[in-house]
């Protein structure tokens, strides 16, 4: 815990107002705008914004901070959704949007240098004429540095993995203001404990990532997109589970539940019967991306599966996308003036269908108007539950609807996080899915950040 | 630093001996044998070996040890290349070699949760019935929790990963005794400090690994390996980048020079052309393997490749890939009486047949007796340098050689080690190529053992 005064907070502006000068703002619109993400968690607003360009720059910030014990709090474009942005101790929101330059692709080893405030779009619009991208999509077009930071993983990551097997090495500014590089442009190494891999998913609580070296992977010859219809949600998420079991390699396998299908053709302008849906991608040659497909027109009629849809033209497969990746704004039009409160559980595959059914009973239930969509390649999926954000009832019955799922995951040997991470959100959580191993993470975000100034309240900090 | 006494050893030895009865042993086979592994690093005797037989036995060796300040060696089958499980500091060798159940095997969820002392073949012969297999494979027939604590990858990796991806939850004995679960059994998850990974490749630094969750793969359709011969060095490296680029999937892609080969021909009584070689194999159903087959036929040919040398019939295939794995004990052959001193860098692909060549030319200079293989789809390579132990110059000379190729890789963007870890061989090489991060590896290390019992004298910890 700090020990920070108003004066030590008021040096500490002095000092970093005198090496950034406009580039450092108190003003409470900019103050609002990084004190909150784009879940429904209470925002807290910085004291104050300081915009650095450069990894020595964001040193500079750490050291004063440190010396006056004053929080910082790493900023990308703020769409997490577990409150990790919220300057629960006041403090500085550090706003890396500015580092957004992609430093280097190197074609032939397959990745790039990135700075942390280049987003996923900008950086596969940098590469479209190199004939590789960077696979990883959460959705949002977050920054890469945020992504890395929240361990995010998204639609592709059945096929091509989450930021935990896509960043190579990490730039990071630790507490105190040193400069470190962890991991290395060789494909694997043995070198010493894997600290990129500790920072990955750190949520800035143990220091800022300010470069990225990622891996990269050749555009497909051919990608090829289909919709799929199911009279149920088992039928649709048992077509997934014999799907992943049988090894058959889908780019992407996203469900939907016929209330969020409904929600994409009313927000994205669609037809879709309103069905228990799934969308897919494959990735490969001609040949190969049409036999896959056919293996899983064939395992998916074993469920009772409608004909699937194809969407073959770079058109009609982006707009199918586009509609998946609005998902959440569709749904949130379901119910105009609405927030959304989303779970983000993930179980082993085994579980996934009766997980889901569950869930959706209990939906019923409630009687919650929640549409359902999910990376259930993964075992993970999303709950998107409406809330009217002026009906603290309403709020309450979201948040125990919530801890309802997330207790049948955990009970299920699964996770309470599959990929928004843990913020200040889900502390409790954490605590309870890994409540042998608190301590231990404990430990290492005192030995690293021994002052307590990095992110306060976050992952296994109490505030 | 411990500061251990006579005494306090002896109430160790007392306190262990009244739990592990003859479990517990102070003959002097057992502590050389525990005290080595199988490289030319001077050993280092334990004073006793402890054979524990379940994680609260292991955690009862750790209360134990860390009230009386003890060092703690874990053992699995002594594979390991960089003088790991050498008991620096004496103290007690925990050999894990009798935890060697699988617990359980989830079909439906591609996993299995095993002991630490289970080996990777007796695993895979366990599976043979399920359909599965676990691919990460060193060569040697090490112990899982072994493979796991140094970060162990090999001929599949560019397929399937190396243990950092292959890991899915970890028990953990800590330094203190504590028992804690890492990770889970859900494919992914953001829930917390990523402390699977960070236990992968810690070398038995930070705790013990008492049990694993292991990720399971179905056995392929079709698998089909061949060999493919190059006139130099140089063009069978650069098939490699090229298929590695073009983005083919290999299951394996190894590389032997010339000398190698002659190796294998003379131990594993085969018939090669000795010429530098790679041995290659394709996963997949019938139809995607020949054609990944023939596509790597076309693009070996603008290398040079000679034709490839087709092995379909397992028992041609089981007799190469035994030759593969047999090639460190081939190399051996070649110089009877000798010792190997293997080096392990690994560069970005890019600098691949730079770096090969170059270490090429510089064993020749040399004049060292020096075969080359490697994992090539990684940038990893090894090279065998032969050695008569008793001659302190030629070691010498080996060891300045193993010192040049790694300065070799460095420059190169590369790492000191790919796969065999640090242990006590790789520490000096480690602080100069992670020099700006070694600070944070030592606080994590001082964060998780303060008493400095764990493994002593490996990866940061100088002895």
């Amino acid at each position: 815990m700090t020990d920070r005064t108003g004066s030590q907070l008021a040096l500490a502006e002095e000092a970093l107002k005198s090496i950034f000068s406009k580039r450092l703002t108190t003003a409470r619109a900019d103050r609002e705008a990084h004190g909150r993400d784009e879940s429904f968690h209470e925002p807290a607003l910085p004291d104050m914004v300081v915009y650095p360009q450069t990894t020595e720059e964001v040193a500079e910030i750490a050291k004063i901070c440190h010396q006056y014990a004053v929080p910082m709090i790493p900023f990308g474009v703020g769409t997490s959704l577990e409150g990790h942005v919220a300057a629960l101790k006041g403090g500085v929101s550090i706003d890396l949007s500015r580092m957004n330059r992609v430093l280097e692709v190197r074609r032939e080893d397959l990745l790039c240098m990135v700075e942390p405030g280049v987003t996923r779009k900008q950086l596969n619009t940098y590469l479209r004429d190199t004939g590789l991208f960077f696979p990883v999509d959460p959705g949002a077009d977050a920054t890469l540095g945020g992504m890395c930071a929240t361990g995010a993983s998204g639609t592709t990551t059945v096929r091509y993995g989450a930021m935990r097997e896509n960043v190579l090495a990490l730039t990071v500014v630790t507490p105190q203001g040193d400069i470190i590089e962890t991991g290395g442009r060789a494909r694997k190494s043995s070198a010493g404990y894997d600290l990129t891999r500790l920072f990955v998913g750190s949520e800035g609580t143990l220091g800022m990532i300010t470069r990225l070296t990622l891996r990269l992977y050749g555009i497909p010859e051919q990608t090829s997109a289909a919709v799929c219809a199911f009279e149920t949600v088992a039928d649709a998420v048992n077509a997934v589970i014999a799907t992943i079991q049988s090894g058959l390699q889908v780019a992407r396998i996203e469900f939907l539940d016929e209330l969020q299908v409904k929600a994409c053709n009313q927000y994205s302008d669609l037809t879709l019967e309103e069905l228990p849906t799934l969308f897919l991608e494959f990735h490969g040659t001609n040949e190969t991306v049409e036999r896959d497909a056919n293996r899983f027109g064939e395992l998916a009629r074993e469920f009772g599966a409608r004909d699937l849809d194809w969407a073959t033209k770079p058109e009609d497969r982006n707009r199918l996308w586009a509609a998946r990746h609005n998902a959440y704004y569709a749904g949130l039009n379901l119910r105009p003036g609405a927030q959304g409160l989303t779970t983000d559980v993930c179980v082993p595959i085994s579980r996934l269908a009766t997980c889901v059914e569950e869930t959706k009973k209990d939906i019923t239930a409630s009687g919650l108007i929640a549409p359902i969509v999910g990376h259930v390649g993964d075992g993970n999926f999303h709950v998107i539950v409406l809330v009217d954000p002026e009906d603290r009832e309403a709020l309450k019955e979201a948040e125990a609807f919530n801890e309802r799922t997330v207790e049948r995951a955990l009970n299920m040997g699964g996770t309470c996080t599959g990929e928004h991470g843990v913020g200040y959100g889900k502390m409790a959580w954490l605590a309870k899915e890994h409540a042998s191993a608190l301590p231990m993470m404990k430990s290492i975000k005192a030995a690293l950040d021994p002052k307590g100034i990095m992110n306060p309240g976050k992952v296994v900090d109490k505030a």
